[in-house]
């Protein structure tokens, strides 16, 4: 505990008086250690990871999702998931590929014209400017069906994917290069470029590895897919891919694990792939210019098109010395580029060491063509001892290497010794080794891949997890690990479970490098950035007819949708336009219609669109599927589909009592006097904000602004009313009023929250003493009768320091022995004005002391109750 | 601290010496909260919901995912997410709606014959049995769609979805009867019945209201659809239900808010729904007997059948007694009746009353017939004032109640204020109340709702979270905050941001109650829980002709699919069974094909289906998509498709080089010898496991099981090595003892994971000073030279205080100054052994005295290291 040393210095000084208070806390903390079985080191680990209530975490992790399809978001060192990015499957939550616009991005992802509506999400990458993070894009692959998918990182949402027109699955990707020119792309399993059948005995010959440098525009955060080319090479199983940078800029490097080239045929007697996969001790590291590629690949002569996309065929990369191979130990599955450029980490899966190799050796060799040999395609082969600069033996399983800012410290995943493995890559040596639970995959530094690693935390990126967790059934949640390695030996700080999806791989930035917005410009079509042919403003509503296509242009906001009722025929084509015209932050309205399977969430300001045919009669309601505000089970409307070949009758009225004159005027008159009641308490909080300068705090201005639009909304509504009073139609004048005080309890419910927020933004901060005295004042049973600020079954104690002279003293005094004060005159006034004696509380004296201070507090602060 | 205490006990007994150690803890505390700006309180805080790495919750929440459609499953106090259910969304990962099974389960959820892949999902609900929660069901709806799902919480997954044949959406569900005998649904929008149009004008009399009670049998945990039934109701917008228990045992309660059937009309100058629903200051709560309409249900007499479903009239319910009204306060939200069943709280949500009914003057008036009047649909109201116990003031948007093992203890959501109010039933007396942020919607307390509330925890499920996270776009996550009740004010421990959708209600369930298993019966169809009509074991693997329809038995096991090649005809129908041969706790094997929109995930023991045609020709990679051993990447295949039509030529083949016989043998050789040698290293971890008798832990025992299930493949493959060592095919034999290698390495994975587990089970439990002392030998440095168990740069410390005599006072010495001791002979010897002198560390003495607790304890379990 943070006092702890000035308690045990006071205690030395002979101020013993106050032990049991002065360690109320320690107690405290003492029992809940007990009860839940936790160490001292569990108690440094907690703190090390806990977010106090509306503290934000420092750094932020992308997380692929694995089979799940998505991008999962969390915090470090808090580890708490703050997003799923629906990215290659649909996610009604976001209404991705639930709504016209989203699913255009979606399908953008079709292959061969069929849906593909998962995906098996590996590799997240941040574009980079000079090899550092820029907070602007990310992008992730598709193993299964091998595409890339760009995140805008301003809302977090996916707004394109790129399929791959050669490969029939991509592992290597995606990776950006140091400022964003290209995305790397690489195949995982050798397969025919063209999309015919080649039978497999015929698998060195026709089927094909490779490399696509996807051209990115960083302005627009697009893949340019015309200014794309891939790089063929051999059917080794191309497998991770990094770019160079600093020293090594303008090439790249895929490591591969079936250099074999084994095609299995277990089914015929063959031993299985993963015996042939893995029989050579070396396999292949591909050293490629990319930048020089780039080039050659602007003349139509060294290109090959397939499928609409330019390939650079093995012998031009030859020809044009941008292609050569480098063994590398047994099935490697991590290559890593430090972040200066200079040195490559290689493991292989299936050897114990890790090997760095030097950049300016390869370069040496590759200016003097310097080669060992070429393989059966023509590439030439580097030389590896002359390649390396040394080996490290780290254990069983090294997979993935990620960096610190200390020179030349790294951490490496162990895999089958379920470890993470600090080494330094210059001197080769082995410094310290942590467990985790159970055989990591990857591992992920913060912005540990980048030119600027920043160290502090490792997360491992458990597969299993057995045994971590409460067990939910079969199929266990992963588990990714914290690891404090600011120390000098790594603590594990801290178990996650992943609920959804197999994360692959994790990139982290500092969450101060990104700069979300909060809500859109008004009519914004989120997946084009630009403004919605579908905008509506308040007013604007209406629907369109065109022969059988009906086009609607409805609004949302607390609480009501317009239209309320919507009747097509059947048969009839729908389009549903849909604004939400809310400007205050996190308020989404989400849309259903009944049966139709469609959903569509509004941010702030965004329109989408719902395209259907009405091909099911019926009634079908809609509605706002966020609890958006109070009255939101209320924001509901109807579709109805009539059959235009059916003839309906009206059902015969049911009788309903219906109310006089005099009992409507009188419901007019209470419903208008709530409403001055309620416009009353709405003055006394805007008074509020205006006397303590609401304006000089944004958040609260923006809450403040919030309540104001709602509040704006009032007088348009009176008009009605007023109207309908004219018109003798008080039923409508009714309604116009109870309308009149839903907008007044959605501003009362913004202005109460900005009003709170103001005052822990205004109130003096509270000293120790006068938190524990507040805690005392509640837990003691004191607020049983005294609110703050309030008369209640005993007086308001604001101000009571005052009230008495020696006031702390007094108070102090009665609340030490309260009988011995019994017969004060003001104590007797006050008992017999309640009609309450105040009890004993049997309070320690420094309690009393902590509650005093929270009374001085309270003074301070007076004017904020 | 813990030993805060004891330490300054000990201060003040004198024995100062030691002071900076024994504080070491403490300092390091302190660096913590002041590096993160944590206060006393907020560490108290940290230790409350910190759980050490292993260590499980104590309870396990259940939340809706809202509008993902899944249900979200968390610890408390962890607030960890452990699962996402996939129950009306399809779910990859989870292989949910993406194979065949599963699909047929999401099919169930058809309406009308539209697909629907979303819902919106509200109410979970555990099974009961007394009122009390038994762990074995999970029920939940889908408002937008209106459905019933049921999951089963052995393995969490979801195995019946029922759509409400009459109902066009739905609220209140599910809800469990105390027996589990039925589940409640309650409808929410007024629609008619039937499937056709009628017009708006016809609300009143052709749309209408209702609650479904669907027969449960609680041994299979299915829905029994033809025992089922429908009361009718008006169409009075029913929202949530409750189920009675105890006193009101067979009653049924459902409250509504728009008795004033208004529909709307904003689109023609009308004003909207919100405004109209809210008009009247009291809806009606809707009480029923159930259990008496049973009854009634079962004489086709008095039910008319609608979509093949049955209907009790509102007449034919009113004639027998079962049905009735009481006037409610305006809009309500929440009806939740006691854990004695003895009284029902409902808290109107634009008023700022709880009221709580007496079920005693309920049934009173029933049985007596005394009632105010009837509806105009004929029902039966009664006296709310004569039916309420009181009413109690607890601010602005109270919503939902969730009771306390504290007679008449409550928590109530308030909407509006942002708060949780603590208060009394009983005596109508406010307790306290805590600030949330903001705007809770429901709240979960630990099985607070059933009849055996647990306290300890309330969750607040918040529909804002603004400012609380780092920023991750216009659409925020949703914030559940963890409020401490054990003491006698409420402290808000923690937020918990909510990744995916919009939770709406949670139950919760001590997690000692739920006995999910790990893995299935060998081919289960883990859908219907029978065995698979697919299941294959392994030599059982085939491909089955018939016709143009292509059926393939497939097995997948670390680290191969059976078969690795398919080949099939352009339009053949294929069935591809799959099953997962592994028992191995966590062993899941997920399956994709590349383009065809296929994934499956099989959980140990799982069998089952892709059904598809083959339309597109081509090469097809497939793939396991679980990282599941370290060859995963190797455990793949290939779909090949030809094109019956086509004729395909052989290509010309490469020249590749071939390798002599004697390189054959050599590489042969080499294989076998590193085989001979790794077999070395597993028997000596089997010795290991088999002298400190790994047969008396569990844990162990399954992990031994599983190292061996691996090892146990081995003479198989040796078998067939030899062969073809005898046949002359070097070759194959090389592979097959590569495959002989490949089960070792898994053997190993799994056998030193058994190892460390073990360790840790047997190791003797380390002082809290060793513990310090372990870490200060790492950190110190020590480590460097020194591995314990192992000579490595330094000696090996096992028994070093044996070593010398009086070895604590020698090793002291040493460490404290090693350069006074290098002319000992001892020290002499090691110098010139290693070539290295031991260099000082500057260890204080308590850092010493830690460091000697931790050779001790090295030295206790030296037989483990």
């Amino acid at each position: 505990m943070k006092p702890v040393i000035s308690k045990i210095s006071s205690l030395l000084l002979g101020t013993t008086i106050a032990t049991t208070a002065l360690l109320a806390a320690d107690v405290e903390l003492s029992k809940v250690m007990k009860d839940r079985g936790l160490s001292e080191i569990d108690v440094i680990r907690a703190a090390k990871t806990y977010n106090p209530s509306g503290v934000k975490d420092e750094f932020v992790v992308f997380s692929s999702g694995g089979q799940s399809g998505q991008v999962i978001v969390y915090g470090v060192p808090s580890m708490r998931i703050l997003k799923y990015i629906g990215v290659f499957t649909p996610e009604p939550w976001q209404g991705y590929g639930y709504d016209k616009d989203s699913l255009e991005v979606l399908r953008q992802g079709n292959i061969r014209g069929k849906e593909i509506n998962w995906g098996d999400t590996h590799h997240p990458a941040l574009s980079e400017k000079d090899g550092k993070y820029d907070g602007k894009w990310l992008a992730i692959n598709d193993k299964a069906n091998p595409r890339i998918a760009i995140i805008d990182l301003e809302d977090f949402e996916t707004k394109q994917i790129v399929p791959n027109p050669v490969f029939k699955s991509n592992h290597g990707g995606a990776f950006f290069t140091p400022n964003s020119e290209y995305i790397i792309e690489a195949s995982q399993y050798g397969a025919p470029y063209d999309n015919n059948y080649h039978p497999i005995e015929d698998y060195k010959e026709t089927y094909r590895g490779g490399v696509t440098m996807w051209k990115f525009d960083d302005k627009i955060g697009r893949i340019m897919p015309k200014d794309s080319f891939t790089i063929e090479m051999p059917p080794y199983n191309q497998d991770l891919s990094d770019a160079g940078k600093g020293e090594s800029y303008g090439w790249g490097f895929t490591n591969s694990f079936n250099t074999e080239m084994y095609t299995g045929g277990i089914e015929v007697g063959m031993p299985p792939n993963e015996a042939g996969m893995s029989r050579n001790d070396t396999d292949f590291l591909h050293v490629y210019n990319w930048q020089k590629l780039a080039e050659v690949a602007k003349d139509p002569k060294n290109v090959k098109i397939i499928n609409d996309h330019k390939i650079i065929p093995m012998d031009i990369a030859v020809k044009n010395e941008a292609l050569f191979l480098i063994p590398e130990p047994k099935s490697p599955h991590g290559v890593d580029v430090s972040p200066d450029g200079k040195y490559l980490i290689v493991c292989g899966k299936l050897d114990t060491h890790a090997s760095v190799y030097d950049f300016k050796k390869i370069k040496e060799q590759i200016d003097k063509k310097e080669y060992i040999g070429k393989d059966p395609y023509g590439i030439p082969i580097l030389d590896m001892k002359k390649s390396l600069h040394g080996q490290a033996e780290l254990g069983l399983g090294p997979l993935h290497t990620q960096f610190s800012p200390v020179d030349g410290e790294v951490y490496t995943s162990l895999y089958v010794d379920s470890q993470v493995v600090k080494w330094n890559y210059k001197n080769l040596k082995v410094l310290d080794k942590v467990n985790v639970h159970y055989n990591i995959g990857h591992l992920a530094g913060m912005e540990g891949k980048s030119a600027d690693p920043q160290g502090k935390y490792i997360i491992a990126l458990n597969k299993l997890s057995i045994d971590r967790f409460q067990n939910v059934g079969p199929l266990h949640p992963q588990n990714h690990q914290l690891i404090d390695i600011s120390g000098k030996s790594m603590d594990l700080l801290v178990d996650m479970p992943l609920p959804l999806g197999e994360p692959h791989q994790a990139v982290s930035i500092r969450a101060s490098k990104l700069h979300p917005k909060v809500r859109y410009d008004m009519g914004t079509n989120t997946k084009t950035g630009e403004q919605h042919i579908g905008k509506t403003l308040a007013g604007q509503e209406r629907i369109e007819r065109n022969g059988n296509h009906v086009t609607i242009y409805s609004t949302l906001v607390r609480s009501h949708i317009n239209p309320e009722r919507i009747t097509v025929n059947k048969g009839d084509k729908v389009t549903l336009y849909m604004t939400n015209l809310e400007r205050a932050q996190d308020e989404t309205h989400g849309f259903t219609i009944n049966d139709y399977n469609l959903h569509t969430s509004l941010e702030p300001g965004e329109t989408s669109t719902f395209e259907f045919t009405a091909d099911l009669e019926g009634v079908f309601p809609y509605y706002c599927t966020e609890f958006c505000s109070a009255l939101h089970l209320e924001m509901m409307g109807y579709l109805m589909v009539k059959d235009p070949n059916k003839k309906y009758e009206s059902a015969q009225k049911l009788k309903m009592q219906t109310m006089s004159p005099e009992q409507l005027k009188a419901e007019y008159d209470k419903t208008v006097s709530v409403n001055t009641a309620t416009d009353a308490v709405i003055q006394s909080v805007v008074k509020f904000l205006k006397d303590n300068k609401f304006g000089d705090h944004k958040a609260v201005a923006d809450l403040v602004t919030d309540a104001l639009d709602q509040y704006g909304k009032i007088p348009a509504q009176k008009k009605l009313s007023d109207e309908a009073v004219k018109a003798g139609d008080m039923e409508k004048a009714i309604l116009y009023e109870n309308m009149i005080w839903q907008l007044m309890v959605k501003t009362a419910d913004v202005g109460i929250r900005a009003k709170d927020t103001l005052v822990k933004l205004i109130a003096t901060k509270q000293s120790a003493e006068a938190a524990r005295g507040e805690k005392t004042f509640a837990e003691g049973g004191c607020n049983g009768c005294h609110v703050i600020g309030k008369v209640s079954s005993g007086p308001d104690l604001t101000g009571v320091l005052q009230r008495h002279e020696n006031g702390e003293k007094w108070v102090t005094n009665f609340i030490l022995d309260p009988e011995k004060m019994y017969t004060d005159p003001y104590v007797k006034g006050m008992i017999d004005f309640f009609n309450l004696k105040m009890p004993n509380q049997h309070m320690s004296e420094k309690e009393t002391k902590d509650i005093i201070e929270y009374l001085k507090w309270v003074e301070e602060n007076a004017n904020l109750f």
